[in-house]
């Protein structure tokens, strides 16, 4: 049993799922792809030696016969509208975020899915498939630190383009915190603030960084998360977790302990990819599994949503240095676990 | 060449001090002692082999002429009256925290020694004499990460007495980081916020516990002190730097390393006693060491006003929920380096 | 392009082999298999919902039509004549070790893949495969330490069954580094010499338990491997590589720092299962990759010769307590890579 | 009470130790010096600002009236002959190491303090002060790894200078091991082997660096210590015992955890006079008041005495290659604790 895959867009993270289906993982083949780029398409299956039928638009990939299951790997913009197409054709599909580029683009997604009566849409979330994430949420379960508290979390990276804005730190880089501190908890959040500390040396002009992002949960919990996109060390991601009777703390990526020029070190990553590589394909591997099981467990479109609703939380909490409130509506029960 | 000290007190403090000066460290010796209850004075005195006069109360310590210099560890709200007739008497006095019960009371203390001419009066904040803060202190002043922009840290006990309140966590718990950050980014408070996380399970139905404190200084480097004073596992002190280019965080005490019963382990202290048990020694040593030079270089008086006062706008951010400006006069040039 | 695979043995690894070709990694399919017990086949096939024939015994598999490579994991005694079967028929053959149960047997079978003109067995040696020794041989290679020196080496069970004897500590246990302590330092035994230390409480009285394995390679480096299954406290796997100007170690495996009960911890594996679980699906995804495109280059027929001469020395070491020569043959220009 | 100490010899370690007793340690007071260059004697005392006599020798220090006892800190082929003159003035003696430069030496040594009937002389080890060595035997007793079965050590040094030679690895090096581990372990040394491992790039041409010691012990306790004092990286003691149940680590000295350049660090310090510069304050406070109190504990005659007998065999086994006896007598019932 194969699941027959298309995929629209085959830019670099679409390219690599394509890879990554074709090479790595079981149970699937990519059949269909397109790309407002025709010719980039061709080439991508071409190279990876694949036989796939090359569409004209995403609407030919998501109808094709041949296709169960759509990835969407397009231009954020475009998301929106392919989503609501696969879900409209009772087709499962698997969407890069951000689901929509808005919150009320994915409340339009939640409720096509809803009314459609069957979870049809995953989000391309992967830290929830992080070995180490799911180390630190085996030991929450466990109890072994009592109820959660406090998480004291960062998201660093060595440097960013020109183009990386102060709001791009919610949407492209807090994002990923966003979803996985809602997943490790099982918690929502409830506000939000948004402190900027001096600004680093090697920032540029145009960009708040770091910032340091406060929230409070549904159950009370505290999130500090500090955002800071130019530390220039490496690539670093912590998560700490405070509980009643004990802290747990994510693992740091496994490395060779190096004794040399009078330091006893550890290499650091400084590469994004490297950090969360084995998490696309755990988690891509999962939605195939449990399309073929015909039962979704990842991210949701509800996740999305959520997620959405409080990135522009936190953008209205970096403009008016207020702790915001976020309201989230109550999550319908065809989402519930 | 040996400095005589009276001491007025001699409660648990006064006499782990007694036995220091006479057993541990060099140059002084104690002359001369006072307690409330003269009966205690007179045992600890004999139970230490010690020859010195017992004074009815710490006026007598203060104005015998074998006395060089005085050390306060009489209960806190007597604290004021005796650092100020030192003062008066032109002698060296070293004062347990806190220096005064009031911020007002301080700053009588510091106008007094400003209108005196000379520094003539040490707190007892010892953690700047600890041998892991100066050591992250010789790392931002090297230069290796950058100028500080974020504190992480956190002052976490196993467990509080049934009196302890929500106020104590920060003048008797907080004080300490209150002091030692001042010191070690060389920096003063503008702002402080109070964030209360969700309940731990172990603290006490009239305690709020833990507690997030949050920090602006005058360079815009922000601070997040978790306060935790039911955490079950250990007293733990944590404080990381964040800077432009790197990372610097305090060390953990150091612990035979051991692989026993499927873990791969090191010891955490439970007694604060243990944690800091060094830097008391090396402490009054410098105390000592400086009035023998006719130089004091230690926490100041103006460092306990300091102190006194961001402690009643942390006391007033608990209360009130809101970021509450710290207003610290100009200081005296007297008390520039 | 689908490698067809024929598996003789359906025991523990072989079922956990056939599991991995099925359901995990890409590129084979299992179409033939065989065992003594007809039944258990027949019922791991059932069991996995997989299509393949089932022989009679491991002739038929080697020479049935549909089989492109043959894994070998029956017991041990048989391994030489499959694998020479395998060999006569042309057929590449991945083969669990032992290669075979003595040198002698070992050498046939490197004379006969010699004879044929094509390298087509790999042994079943997954350490060379596992993230972290080739996490450590990349910093070998990278010159960060200099030439290797020493080695310093364990290797750990919690406790080992009342069967396990002296002698299997080498064979069972230490195999595991005579082969990867090759392959990491690009280099052969000349010697190796065998200590017993005063023996552990919990092993039982007929076990020398731990022992200490000393080599001497053809270019100086020297070994210490500590040999120790009764350690009661984990699995463990230590391996320090000693250099000109630094040292590497192994990684730890990756898991949760925890504060918890005054210790600051991080978990020991206890199963010697999950600590090279990954090491066994990157070594047969390797081994399918590498038959496809016609070129082995895992563990070879001389490796496992190579095995089966050091273990011999070891053995003969443990009996005689003396520094015993390992005379390996001049490597066949057919074995250099 | 005061312990008043003659000093004999003021060369580097003697001047260390006079500043030592004069400024940090309690209970001493130096009264007495000399040196064979009598101009530089004159000039520490007065550079400390001390009042002590000026002897024209070692003989005159330790008949000296006002002296209560020596510190032996001359050229080491000196030694024998002033302790022995201590001893038979029946005064205390602190000798730094070697006790003699010969067993022989250290055995006439050992008799004339039996014959005298009460332990006057101690040995300068110091390890045994240190605080790291002293966790870890607290470790053990602890009986939290249960009996120790095996040691792992290493002694490194980042390089040394021209004149040191290959025995130089154990008389001047090693030395310590052997005194610290008798003393961790409560064990004699029954055998020793050295082995050399390939030579390591930056080690001179006369000498062999590194070196491997592999001793037994009396309860069949196996240890090897590893000798490199070219290896460039750092100065880095490093001791590890393996026990029925679980395994101890001698503890990393504390420091700052940078993170920085892409590497997780902490720093190895590259000087020896760092890494025990506490122990040495410990070990002689120990020996006044263990003076004072007119009980030594610290290290004997007889360790002395057993540290050369040791360091013989050590260079018989770097000599012959062989597995060498270490012929200890039976320790004098006077020297058991």
């Amino acid at each position: 049993m194969s699941l027959n895959i298309g995929v629209i867009g085959t830019g670099a993270i679409g390219q690599d799922h394509i890879r990554r289906c074709s090479k790595v993982l079981q149970g699937s083949h990519i059949v269909a792809v397109t790309d407002i780029n025709r010719e980039h398409a061709t080439k991508v299956i071409r190279d990876l030696g694949i036989e796939a039928n090359i569409y004209t638009d995403g609407y030919e990939v998501i109808n094709a016969k041949e296709v169960d299951a759509v990835l969407v790997t397009s231009w954020g913009p475009s998301h929106e509208e392919f989503v609501l197409a696969a879900v409209a054709a009772g087709k499962y599909v698997f969407c890069e975020k951000p689901l929509a580029v808005t919150a009320e683009g994915c409340k339009r997604i939640v409720e096509a899915e809803a009314a459609q009566g069957k979870r049809l849409v995953q989000v391309g979330f992967m830290r929830p498939y992080d070995q180490g994430y799911r180390a630190l949420k085996d030991v929450i379960i466990s109890g072994k630190i009592g109820e959660p508290l406090m998480l004291h979390c960062a998201h660093r990276n060595p440097r960013v383009g020109d183009n990386y804005t102060t709001n791009m730190a919610i949407t492209d880089t807090l994002i990923h915190e966003i979803d996985v501190l809602r997943w490790l908890l099982d918690d929502d959040y409830v506000s939000v603030q948004v402190v900027f500390p001096r600004k680093a040396k090697h920032a540029k002009a145009h960009l708040r960084d770091p910032q340091v992002v406060l929230f409070e949960t549904a159950k009370g919990t505290r999130i500090d998360v500090e955002i800071f996109v130019n530390c220039q060390y490496g690539y670093d991601i912590q998560c700490e977790v405070v509980g009643d009777i004990g802290i747990a703390k994510l693992p740091e990526p496994s490395s060779v302990l190096l004794r040399s020029e009078a330091r006893l070190s550890h290499e650091i990553l400084t590469d994004w990819k490297d950090r969360f590589i084995d998490a696309y394909d755990v988690e891509l591997q999962a939605f195939i599994n449990d399309v073929l099981a015909e039962k979704l467990t990842g991210p949701s479109a509800w996740d999305g949503f959520a997620a959405a609703v409080t990135a522009d939380a936190c953008i209205a909490a970096q403009e008016n240095g207020e702790i915001v409130p976020i309201d989230l509506p109550q999550r319908p029960a065809f989402y519930n676990k």
